[in-house]
């Protein structure tokens, strides 16, 4: 069936929707529809058009024999500021805090559209960097890796948090929690990443920096040059963390177990604007 | 900026398919571009139209006043059988062989791209079903539990492998790993799923179904209602499992260490024709 101009930009749409940063040539599309070239530059030019005036990412043609058209995950600033001021105020709730004084967050770690908008920050931060592996620790780090490493369409790599391996020769190092300073083992299967791969950390929360720091070192192992760190939520407290360059979305200023008060607020990060 | 046919069906289909099963009123779209019920109807009938033609999932519209519109992905039966022969394929490898006679997957697991197509077919399998929670069991199982969950939009409730939980009273059990006959302790937080949920337990791999078994146990305690297993793998042996209902995407039949074979194949389940 010959799709007409309408029909062909909704299918065009969702292929390149569904696969963020992939290059589908233009033969592709003139193949796939049957048209002309030139018609389907004309709907890619609609396309492009309306996705930037509706601030729902970018259509980035590149030009050439080797060129092509792709989507990128864009969040405008405004978008940004929304979604983390919606996360804060879910945060807030007081019915949140556990015993010790910990902050409950799985629900919003494991709800899938929450953590694709929180993906598409992070791919929105670093959409500058040219990164081959969005690294990660296990367990609650994993699912906002994947979403960031989706929206980026770079593979995850996960750090086990203990060396009870069974993916071949491994690198284990140990580490010591910034917070509760206690000695803990973190591992990565040597064929699980490439060495002098470039790097970006993502994980959910950071206090002391501990966990960073010990990837940090455990990378090293691997030659491999960390970009940037993006956390979900880092803690005011203590101020000087043991890493010093990395991205937080939402700062915890306190979790008060005995007066049942969480203040939490978005990080400075994300209000300077993303261009 | 008011927008034409062409260019508001594009920020429509956007709309629809990055919020999958995400029921959306037609006011909401008759607000957003200033355009007549009619017309936005028009724009649905088109985009519908499309997608049932290019097999790019559905797009339900549901009447009423509770009503409105959303996209359900589904897979075509070719596709699927597609997108698990080369899966197939990259298995076969020999390279992927671990000491043990394991088989290397994680890189599979952990790329995006790979582990969304994969969720839209336990989508597409699970579709009739009134699900509440998608259950996982960390680690492997999360990336695949997530995507599938995606494509539902639902929440992932994941099971811990140790019963060190932070997050208040937790119901853990002891259970046998069927394969090892080693005793493990899996654990839940009561917070993390209400009771009576309807769910579907998604994992990466089953050999004899102790895991599996463990889970079903576990969710025992939620009185939760398992309405089916998705397994990304099952081993051809044992034949008979410690569970019964469950649904593969592939079969294990030989992974040979000393002749570096592996012999992998898709499961007779997803060449049923999925309607």
């Amino acid at each position: 069936m010959k799709l007409r101009r309408s029909e062909r930009i909704v299918a065009i749409t969702k292929v390149l929707t569904d696969k963020p940063y992939r290059l589908f040539s233009l033969n592709h599309f003139t193949a796939k529809f049957d048209a002309a070239k030139s018609t389907i530059s004309e709907d890619l030019s609609i396309i492009k058009r309306v996705f930037a005036a509706e601030d729902m990412g970018r259509i980035e043609t590149i030009s050439g024999a080797a060129g092509g058209v792709r989507f990128i995950p864009k969040k405008a600033a405004d978008d940004i500021e929304n979604v983390v001021t919606d996360l804060c105020q879910e945060l807030s709730d007081a019915n949140r805090i556990l015993p010790g004084g910990f902050l409950y967050i799985t629900d919003l770690i494991f709800s899938p559209e929450k953590i694709m908008e929180i993906g598409k920050i992070f791919a929105t931060q670093f959409a500058k960097l040219d990164v081959d592996y969005i690294i990660t620790i296990e367990t609650k780090g994993i699912p906002i890796a994947l979403a960031t490493a989706r929206a980026m369409n770079l593979p995850v790599v996960s750090i086990r948090k203990d060396n009870r391996v069974t993916e071949g020769s491994a690198v284990s190092i140990n580490y010591i929690t910034g917070s509760s300073k206690k000695i803990e083992t973190m591992s990565l299967s040597r064929r699980a990443l490439p060495e002098k791969s470039k790097v970006v950390i993502i994980d959910d929360f950071m206090k002391a920096g501990g966990t960073a720091k010990g990837m940090l070192d455990l990378l090293e192992e691997f030659k491999s040059e960390v970009l940037d760190i993006g956390v979900l939520m880092e803690t005011a407290q203590p101020e000087s963390k043991l890493v010093s360059d990395y991205t937080s979305l939402i700062v915890v200023d306190k979790v008060d177990e005995k007066n049942q008060e969480v203040v939490v607020r978005p990080s400075n990060c994300i209000l300077t604007e993303v261009d």
